[in-house]
């Protein structure tokens, strides 16, 4: 399962709590655009705000909806005793995977990350994918330090967070990781306006939060990537530059993606949970503006 | 309550959740010695790591067994609708103030910090201290925000991760501060190596983290503050330069004054959630050898 695109839906809330129809409304929208996974409670689906009662509801609807495309579930959270419960709770809703990412309070050690996936990997019967992301966890993996986790049983991929943005830096960006890391242990790339790069570098996944709500779009730079088409993926990733260029003015692609979602109707806004807020104004107008533009729907 | 020293104990945990009987004893250390105030769950206190439950509870035992000592309770979450489930908590449990940090996943911004602290002090009894520890929530405040959320309903003070480490500028930095927020908010210092130089700068109070395990020596740094006897402060925290030392080279107070805890068996070992570690092995027996040394018990 940890290949092509793996879309990270958004994890819709309204006044009641989460917005349960708008969440199985996303997960179809997914199977019909044939996504090769599904990552159920990513930063995108903001798992770190939602309480361990609230994740097992939204992995199991996930699970229930995906009509047999492999889900995968955030598992993330500050307390190796709640991640250990998650992961319990994901296994049980019937989830192909489970991702984990180093979220801290107090700023992680080496040492205590490595501990932390020692005792989550041992406790797991399903494959796990190592979610390496600085931005939200503020922990910065060496490269070794991946290489010694991806030895830990269950390991199965992990998810980097970008490459850098020049065809040759990628390639060896991937390939010196690829270097320190077991053959079984695929390389995803996250960062929506990399994923083409990436997949031409060599990874075999594109972890993508944008995906997540756009499929389509996604599927055709991931599908030319995959066809050995380059310079395809890359231009339809260019074509997308716009989006790309207010993710990066945004503090990354959840508050515009939740804006798009509202703009376009597929959630109730506001769809994130507060103080968190999509953006408005202006760049909310911006917005609009492109998604008709993309024709991105 | 907001003034003098504000001891910040440990919430010690063991294989079968919170340590309650250890907890009480912290909090009995502090009433003996005499502490200004009492603060319960803050970072020390590993706020972050706790349920909310667990937290209602650290927070009810806190204000028992303060024998009349002010308890100010953090309430500190990534949701805003779980920091107001912490507020109503921590004031049904007797606290007289809330503290609360801009916790985060996805990095805030400053719109988004505001709307937290309007929400929050809306729904207020008690007096409420803005917690700013970039270390941990990798949010900076400006001293323009600070203005304006200093003018909120029931703010009371704002606890500054620090001073520069010179007296004069040190003034200048709590005078800035101190020019743009109403003259009925306090301004604490924490970061214990800078206890000292921020109360002789200005700051009415000292948010201690080692304090809420050591009241004793910290008690005496602060009344030589108070009493406007800046160098004798300044020797006595300078006696403990190589425990500030251990604090830098170890990512904070936290895991240092957990072993310091451990050590001195006022807590059981290990103390601390899981993934997080107390120091151990050289850096252990350094802080051993100066507990001794530096006659802290």
């Amino acid at each position: 399962m940890f290949s092509g695109l793996s879309a990270f839906p958004l994890t819709p809330l309204n006044a009641g709590g989460i917005d349960e129809p708008a969440f199985v409304r996303l997960i179809e929208r997914l199977v019909a655009a044939k996504v090769d996974s599904i990552g159920a409670l990513g930063s995108t689906g903001n798992y770190a705000y939602l309480s361990i009662a609230e994740r097992g509801r939204v992995a199991r609807l996930a699970v229930e909806h995906a009509a047999g495309v492999p889900v995968m579930v955030g598992i993330g959270s500050v307390r190796t005793r709640d991640v250990l419960a998650l992961a319990e709770e994901a296994q049980r809703a019937g989830a192909s995977a489970v991702m984990l990412a180093p979220v801290s309070y107090q700023r992680l050690s080496d040492k205590e990350v490595y501990g932390l996936f020692e005792d989550v990997t041992r406790a797991l019967s399903v494959p796990l994918c190592v979610y390496d992301n600085p931005g939200t966890t503020h922990f910065t993996f060496s490269d070794e330090l991946h290489g010694e986790i991806a030895r830990l049983p269950n390991v199965a991929s992990i998810k980097i967070p970008g490459v850098p943005n020049d065809t040759i830096e990628a390639k060896v960006r991937v390939e010196r990781l690829r270097a320190l890391i077991p053959s079984h242990v695929s390389i995803g790339v996250s960062g929506d306006a990399l994923g083409a790069m990436g997949l031409n570098a060599g990874c075999e996944v594109w972890y993508s939060a944008i995906g997540g709500t756009f499929p389509e779009a996604m599927l055709a730079i991931t599908r030319a990537a995959q066809a050995g088409n380059a310079d395809e993926s890359l231009r339809l990733s260019a074509r997308l530059q716009p989006l790309w260029q207010l993710f990066g003015e945004y503090g990354g692609s959840l508050r515009v993606t939740a804006a798009a979602a509202e703009l376009l109707g597929l959630v109730e806004a506001p769809c994130l949970p507060r103080p968190l807020k999509a953006v408005d104004g202006e760049a909310r107008e911006r917005l609009a503006a492109l998604v008709n533009e993309l024709a991105l729907s």
